[in-house]
C-alpha cells in the first residue's frame, strides 16, 4: 500500500529505533530525563527561544497553549477551517472555556485586515479576544503556507492590540522549507509555538511547544492536568532528536511528490484544483459535478493507494518519507486512471 | 429623547406597577410563589407546551438551554450572527463548554440545507453536534424573520438526525406577529423555546423557558446554578404576567413604525438598506462610503434620538411601546436630516 | 403556618411594595436604572467600599466572587459544611473550574491555623490555591459567628499569603448585630462581600456583591455571562433599599426569639443542642437515639409550626420578621410537644 | 543513590529496551498500532473486561474515567487524601466539571457505610452525586490495601444507588499481591479501572483503562481530547507488554522490601509508624515532635539514599525493582542513623 492518507502514518527509521533502545532516561515529572531535557533545549535553540516542552500530540500543545493564554469566558480568533477548531475535539471550549471567533481566508491565510476586523469590541457584556492563534502551513486549505511578510504585519498588529498570538506549526518545517526560511525566523513573532516530530518529521510519537522560560514553566503545570506528564518519556524524545536534527533537510523531496501527484490529477477533466495552493507536501481537489470522494478513495485503496475523503467531494494525499518519488510516480498513475473510472461511474 | 436603541428599554406600564405591588408572593426556590405558577403555566398554555419557567434574563434562558441539550465537548450550531454566539458572553464555551459551529446565511435565515451540511461527521476523534440554536426573529440580521415552512424542515430533519433544536426567541412574538400566525404553531417543532417578558412585551424584568415536564424540571436546577432561583419573584411575574396576555396584540404598531423608519433612510442618498429584511421592528442600515455610524449615532443623540452603531459603519433603529408613530416620524425626519449633514461631513 | 424553615420566606412589607410601584427605573444594562445606581451606591457606603453590584440571588454574587479571584484549575478553601460547596450546585467546579478544599472547624468558625495548613504547596504539578471563602454567620453551622480578631488574623495571613478572601455574608447583618459591631468594620479585610437584601433583611428578591471598583466593574461582565443582568431591575432595587437602611436594626429581635425556641427545646430530653451555637437566627438541633428528624417536622407541619429536617437527625428553625415573639413562643410550645410525642414514638 | 522516592523512577528493562527498537508500529489514530493493539487485548484479558485503551498516564486514565461517568456539576466521591484530588491538578473540576465529596477514612479505606452517608440527597437544587472513586492500593494513605470484601459491599451499594464506581488502581497489582488475589477478581465490580504499567510494573511509559467495549470506545474519544491520541506509540505498548506480562510476579519483593524499611524506623525512638498500614512497597512515617521532613530527607540524600517529604512532618520511601533487598538494607541503616541524628538536631 502506498500511504498517502496522511504524514502521520510513518514509521520510525532504524537510526530512531536504535536510539529510543539505548535512550538514557530518568522520571521527567521530576525534570530528570536527560534526553528529555536535551530535546528541550535543542528545540529552544533551533526556534530562538528559552525554553521548550515535550508533549505526546500536537493537540496537547495545542490545547496547552491556549489554555495558558486565555480567561474562560474570551475568544479565540482562528481560520475557519483550522486544526485547532475542526479536529481537537471543541477543547477549545470545554477546556480553555473559550469560543472560536473564526475568520474564513482565502487558502486559509489570514491577515492583519481580517483579524483586526474579528477583535472583539470593548463592551463589558462582550465577550473579550483572548488569543489569535494561526496554522502555518495550513493543513485543510492544502498545506498553504503564510509567508513572512503577512506574519509580519500581524505579529505587530497584535502587539499594538496586546493579543498574545500562538502557532500551531505542526508542520512548520514544511512552510519554512517551502518558504526558503529558517523556523526560528519565521515563527519570531509568535508568543508561542508548537511544531510537531511525528508527522514530517517522522517521529514515532511527539510535539513541542516553545516559548519563553515563564511560557513554558506554565506549560509543565497544564501538561500535567492533561496527564501529559509522562515518566522516562526519553525514550520517545531519542527518536524526537533525530527528527529534529536530521529530518527537516528532506522535507523538499516531500514538496515535490506532492508536485507530481497534484498536476497529475490537475490534467484530469472533473477535477478541481488550486494548484498555486498546492506548496508544500498536502493536495487537496474536488471531485466535479457531486463526485463521491469516498467511492474514489475506496477504490484507489483496492489498487493500493490510500488517500483520505476529508469532505463528500474533496480528496487529500499527503506524501512524506514513508512515500518514495517512485511510489508517487505510481499513486499518480492510479489516481488518474482511477478518476477516468470515477468519472464514468458518476 | 426618543429611545430607538432598543426594545429593552421600555418601562412597565401603570397597570405593570399595580400588578407588582399587589403580587401574591412565596418562596419560589421552594415552588410556593403563587404568582411565578400562574405565570409558568400560561406560558405554557400560551406555547402549548406541559411546562415553563421563569429566568431573569433571555441569556439565562437559552444558556439554560443551551447547558441541558449538550455535554462539554460538543458543537452547537447557530448562524455567525446569532445572540448566543455574539452576546452571551461566550457561556456556549465557558458554561456549556460547547463549541459554536457556525452558519452565515442570508438574513440570518438557516435552511435545513445549510444546517445538515455543518452537522459534524460521526469521526471518533471529531466533536459531535449536540445542539441546533435558531433565532426568530433574527435580532442582528435586522429583526428577519424564519417562515413556518422553513422551520418545519428543519424540525423534520434534525429529528431525523436525531438533534434537539433550541429557540431563542427573544422577539418570537414579533416573528408571530409578522407572520400572522400563532407562537404555538410557529415554534411547535422545538425542544424548548425561550422568549423575553421584557423587550417587544415591556416587562421590566425577565424571560420564559417552555418545553417538556422533564425538560424543564432539569432548566430548575441549572437556573439554580446560575444564580437565577430568586425569591419571591412573583413580584415580576405579575408584571410578566400583563406582558404575555396584553402586549403580543400591539406589536404590529411597532411594525409599522419600524417601516416609516426604514423607508425614511432608504430615501436617502448614502445609505445601505435591505428594505425586504425590515420585517419586524428592527431596522439596520449601512453608512456608504465608510460613514462613521459611531459618528452619526452621536449626532442623533444630540438632535434627540438614541439609536445604536452596531458596526463601524452600521446603525440599528428598535421601535417598541415607549415610542409612539409621532416619534418614529419625528425620529425619521431626524435621521434623515442628520444622514445629509454626515453625507456632507464624510 | 408559623413559617420557620428558613428567613427566605419573609414577604416584602408594604413600605416594599408601595416603593417598587413608584420606582424610578431605566436599563440597568445600560447603567441606566437610577434606583438600581442608588442603591448600589449605598450598599458600597455601608460598607464602606468603592463599588457594590445588585444581584438576583446570593448563589450569583458568591459564584461571580469565585470566578473573579480564581482561574480554572485551582483551590478554593472554604469550611466543609459551607453554602458555596454545599448548596451552590457544585458551581465552584462547573462554572469557575475549581476544587474546593474543604476544612471541617468546630462550629464552623475556620481560624488561620487552619487555613494556612489547608494552602496547597508550591509544587509544580498541583493544584494552586485561588481564594479562601468565609461564611458569617455560618447557616450550616448554626448560625454561628465568626469574631472579629479570628477574621484579622485570617486577612492578614492571607494577605501575607497573596491569597484573596471573599465573604459569604447572606447573613452578615446578623453576625454583626451579633457581635455588636458594624458591617463596614467586620468586613474590612476581605476582598469581595456578598450579602443578602432577602433572607433576614426581607426584600423579596436581591443580594449585592461589594468590592473594588476593578473588582465589580469584572463583576458585572461576570453577571453578565450568568444571565444576571437584568433590564428594568429598579423595581427590586426600591424594595432592597428599604431592606437595607431599615431591616438591620430589627435583627435582635430574631436572634432573641432563636433563643426561646432553642431553650426550649434544649430542655427536652432527647434533644443534642449546642446552645452556645444559638448566637445569630438559626437554631439547629439532633433528635437523639435515631430519631427522624423528617417524621418530627411532619409532625410540627401538622401543628402549624413549619421548620426544616437538614439530616436524617437534624432539624433547624430560622427566625425572621414575619414570625413574632408571639409566633416563636408558640412554636417552641409546639416544638416541645411534639418532641415528646417523637420521643415517645421512636 | 537508592531512589526511594517513589516507583515511578524505574528504568526499563534490557528487555523492554529492545522489544520498543523492534516492536512493529502503526498509526493508533487509525487503530493500526499492531502493538498497542496486541497490549489492549491483553490489559482486557487480564481484567476480565471487554476492552482496554493505552493511555501516557495514570492521571489521564483516572481523568477520562471521571470524565466519561460524569456531567458537570455533578459530585465525586473520593477519600480524603486520594490521587485524583491532591495530585490531578483539581482536572475533576476543571475539566470533568465535578466538585469533590471528601471523605476521610482511616486508613484510606473507604466502606460502604462512609459512602453511602456522603451521596447527595435527592433535591432539585442540590448538585448530584455523579460517581464513587476509589484508589487501591492506597498512596497516601500508606500504600493501604481495601479488602475483596469491603469492596463487595460497596459494588452491591453503589448498584443499588445507581451509581458507577471506578477505580484508580495505579498500584491495583501491589494490592493484589498483597491480598493473593487476581486483579480480575479484585476489580470485577467496578465500572472502570485504570492501572500503570509503569510504576511497580516498571514500564517506562504508560496506563491502561479497561472496561466495556462502549465505555472504551467512549475513552477513546477523550483521550483524543486531553490530547493522547498518539501515533506510533506501539514503541511503548512493547516495554508496556513486558510490565504486563512479567513484572507482577516479583512485586511481592517491593513488598517484603518496604517491610524492612519500615520495621528498621519502627525502632527509633521519635519516629511515628502504623506499621498494620505497610501493606505494600510504600512505606509513610512521622516524626515525632515537629521533626522536619525536609531537613530529614535532604541528610538522607547526602548520604546517598533519596526519599520523599511528602508533609512538614511525614517520610515516604516506595520500593520497586530499581531497588534490591540489599539496597534497601543499606538504606534502613542509613534511614536510622540520620534519624537518630535529626532527633539530636531537633
Amino acid at each position: 500500500m502506498i500511504d498517502l492518507r496522511s504524514d502521520t502514518v510513518t514509521r520510525p527509521t532504524v537510526a530512531m529505533r536504535r536510539a529510543m533502545s539505548e535512550a538514557e532516561v530518568g522520571d521527567d515529572v521530576y525534570g530528570e530525563d536527560p534526553t528529555i531535557n536535551r530535546l528541550e533545549v535543542r528545540a529552544a535553540e533551533v526556534f530562538g527561544r528559552e525554553a521548550a516542552i515535550f508533549v505526546p500530540t500536537g493537540t496537547m500543545g495545542n490545547q496547552i497553549a491556549i489554555r495558558m493564554h486565555t480567561q474562560h469566558g474570551q475568544e479565540v480568533i482562528c481560520e475557519a477551517r483550522s486544526h485547532v477548531l475542526d479536529w481537537e475535539m471543541a477543547m477549545m471550549a470545554s477546556f480553555a472555556g473559550c469560543q472560536a471567533r473564526t475568520v474564513a481566508a482565502e487558502r486559509g491565510i489570514l491577515t492583519w485586515g481580517l483579524l483586526k476586523a474579528a477583535i472583539a469590541p470593548t463592551i463589558y457584556y462582550r465577550a473579550k479576544t483572548g488569543l489569535i492563534c494561526l496554522e502555518n502551513s495550513h493543513n485543510m486549505a492544502g498545506g498553504t503556507v503564510t509567508p513572512l511578510g503577512v506574519l509580519e504585519e500581524i505579529w505587530a498588529g497584535a502587539k499594538k492590540a496586546g493579543l498574545p498570538v500562538h502557532l500551531d506549526g505542526a508542520r512548520v518545517f514544511n512552510a519554512a522549507a517551502a518558504l526558503g526560511v529558517g523556523v526560528a525566523e519565521l515563527t519570531k513573532g509568535f508568543d508561542t509555538v508548537m511544531f510537531c516530530l511525528s508527522k514530517g518529521l517522522g517521529a514515532p510519537v511527539g510535539s513541542m511547544l516553545v516559548g519563553s522560560k515563564d511560557a513554558i514553566a506554565e506549560a509543565r503545570s497544564v501538561r500535567k492536568a492533561l496527564g501529559g506528564g509522562m515518566r522516562q518519556a526519553g525514550v520517545l524524545a531519542a527518536a524526537g532528536l533525530i527528527a529534529l536534527e536530521e529530518m527537516p533537510k528532506r522535507l523538499h523531496e516531500d514538496h515535490a511528490n506532492a508536485r507530481v501527484l497534484a498536476e497529475a490529477v490537475a490534467g484530469v477533466e472533473g477535477v478541481e484544483i488550486d494548484l498555486e495552493a498546492v506548496q508544500t507536501n498536502i493536495v487537496i481537489f474536488h471531485l466535479k459535478d457531486g463526485g463521491d470522494a469516498a467511492a474514489y478513495v475506496a477504490a484507489l485503496k483496492e489498487r493500493g493507494v490510500a488517500a483520505s475523503a476529508i469532505g463528500p467531494h474533496a480528496v487529500r494525499f499527503v506524501t512524506h518519507y514513508d512515500v518514495s518519488r517512485e511510489d508517487c510516480v505510481t499513486a499518480a498513475g492510479v489516481a488518474v486512471e482511477v478518476l477516468a473510472g470515477v468519472g464514468a461511474a458518476v
